[in-house]
């Protein structure tokens, strides 16, 4: 029972609880300013000095969360373990959290299933949450009955290791179709593919339950997406058709994978209702708008899921919010200029480079839509 | 002028801008959360490496604000100097600042005209802002001659290092009044003598001002002190009688003097209306609630304010709020429960003591009573 040494300090609520965060990207530092909020003593565990969480921690501990010698290390040190990132060796982290009997949450074999696109779209589906068509890819030849079989308009994805578009392929055609077989014959991995799915919209949610069993849900928002990276949110979005049965259903998922943490879920919205698309066992770039649009943020739920504290109501601060993600767009050092009525959260990253996410800004409004205008207009004095 | 470097920076507005705080208590502790969200990177000088901002930033600097030679080290560190209290050696703090051309906000001659109770007095009064009547006063006689001016009811307070009511005496008769006058016989700094006012109840307000001009008022609230100590603050107060002309006179006070930060107020509301009873030039635990009651914090507030950003509207985020803080009552370790619908924030303190501010907890609900209320509550589950 890894859990033991960890649930009796819970158990008795003293301070200083030691949570490490495998990571040093912007989700682990937002992670890491609510848990010193909350009181924790938090470690970062990630290559660089200068990395967005360790600019904001006392305890940063140099190493690559991919080295079992660093993370050997860091486990020490800390009584708790969480993530930033599901693309991590859940092997070695369940071998270590055994050995040191410092729990990680999520649990790393939850992390194996979902880092796996294949394993995830079955675990969908034997939780009766709707998904696009999908097959497992090894060969040409799968890939081609697949692309026959979906009429032509198929998405071929990397089964493990893809994010903001990279390993994806989306085949139209004969010329598409050949690009994406190329990937599958070179990558050992595997691929899946799935029906090319019209979507009216984007929609994504957190769910998270903690270990005594309590699970909340924060609301559904519209997701936008540039080539293939989220650009805004906004929300909420009031009574979406098939939202709660679809809420109802993670919430049962997390119950009977006994899920500790939160769960990032992105949707499509289709003429025939809501498909799952993808899941993250994380706090997830959708849900930052959180931190000023609810009364509580996705990274405190986050923490008192891992820490198994009981969840506050979760509740819109205001008719609409927006969030935008301040993309590099060149590599000269950005500038900025603060608007009022916005609020920046800005990751410290000691370089600009086209695509990379420097910061986000917020704002709530009367309507998402108020919101999301003002949002587009302050973005222009940001020369990022 | 020691502006020059700084501003440079700031008008180019690149990051990361290196910014200073002097003090590693919970004042620091939540500028620098705050100050980490804005992408800046802080800096803290205080003793210890357990001190409650030093657990929360990369960049401590071991050392006493108070001692000269840490200063000028610190200094050599950083772009731009804020404190957490305003009982520092001003004069050094200015040497340092036009030596080091570091600009310290807010001024150091501002502080130190704000740490002497009788210079801040008549400054009040110069500025038209209502007061007690009161008196300079350095022996027994002038004690004795203000006791029987103010008809037997007097407030003698240390015009320098008095806090949380240490280094304050109420003299209601002659028993009273001799061990006012043995304090001050035997302290060098001198006392004010103040007329005691009976206030029904007592209230609070933060201001503040950037160098390019623009000032922003955060709402009234009421303050509970028990011990001396504040308790509990709700709000917002509406239509407080007196408050929108006493806004005014504040701000034309920061615009005479060419204010930059924040500045805590601190009231009585009399019969006869309102009165200022103490000024702090910097962020103050009345207003801890903004960080989930308002749309923009006060710590955001202040980091805006010295860094001369445009303010964003401040406004509640509910129809009232309530902020109650946790003072121990014991020297065990604390214990707590977390309960729904409040936020704790916990201040990281290695020892716990009677009367120490541990953390605090606050709640936002349709009216201020409601949600001071739910914090009532909730604090019973707190082993402080």
């Amino acid at each position: 029972m890894p859990e033991e040494r960890f649930d009796s300090m819970a158990k008795s609520r003293r301070f200083p609880l030691r949570a490490g965060i495998l990571g040093g990207g912007q989700l682990a530092r937002m992670l890491a300013l609510k848990g010193h909020e909350m009181g924790l003593e938090i470690h970062v565990l990630s290559p660089d000095s200068g990395d967005p969480a360790a600019q904001v921690v006392r305890h940063h501990h140099p190493g690559s969360p991919t080295d079992e010698k660093a993370l050997r290390t860091f486990f020490k040190h800390v009584d708790l373990v969480t993530f930033e990132s599901e693309f991590m060796d859940a092997s070695a982290l369940e071998r270590l959290s055994d050995e040191t009997r410092v729990p990680v949450r999520p649990r790393p074999s939850l992390m194996a299933m979902l880092q796996d696109r294949l394993t995830q779209k079955k675990w969908l589906q034997s939780q009766g949450l709707p998904t696009a068509a999908f097959r497992s890819i090894t060969d040409a030849k799968q890939a081609e009955s697949a692309f026959a079989a979906f009429k032509g308009r198929v998405v071929f994805k990397k089964r493990r290791f893809g994010y903001d578009g990279y390993g994806t392929y989306i085949a139209r055609d004969e010329t598409s179709l050949r690009v994406a077989i190329d990937a599958i014959e070179s990558d050992r991995h595997g691929f899946i593919a799935e029906a090319f799915i019209p979507f009216r919209r984007e929609v994504a949610l957190m769910v998270a339950r903690r270990p005594s069993g309590e699970t909340v849900a924060l609301p559904f928002v519209e997701t936008f997406q540039e080539n293939s990276r989220c650009l805004w949110v906004k929300g909420p979005i009031a009574g979406l058709r098939g939202g709660s049965r679809l809420t109802t259903r993670l919430k049962k998922g997390l119950e009977s994978t006994d899920y500790e943490g939160i769960l990032g879920v992105e949707l499509f919205e289709t003429p025939r209702g809501l498909l799952v698309n993808e899941l993250a066992p994380r706090v997830h770039n959708s849900a930052h708008y959180s931190l000023e649009g609810l009364t509580e943020d996705q990274f405190t739920v986050h923490w008192k899921a891992v820490l198994d504290l009981p969840f506050s109501p979760v509740r819109p601060r205001a008719g609409g919010f927006a969030m935008y993600n301040l993309l590099g767009h060149h590599s000269r050092p950005p500038s900025w200029e603060f608007t009022a009525d916005i609020h920046l959260h800005w990751y410290g990253k000691l370089e600009n480079r086209p695509g990379r996410k420097m910061g986000h800004i917020t704002a709530t409004a009367s309507s998402s839509g108020l919101a999301l205008k003002r949002l587009v207009a302050a973005r222009t004095r940001f020369d990022v």
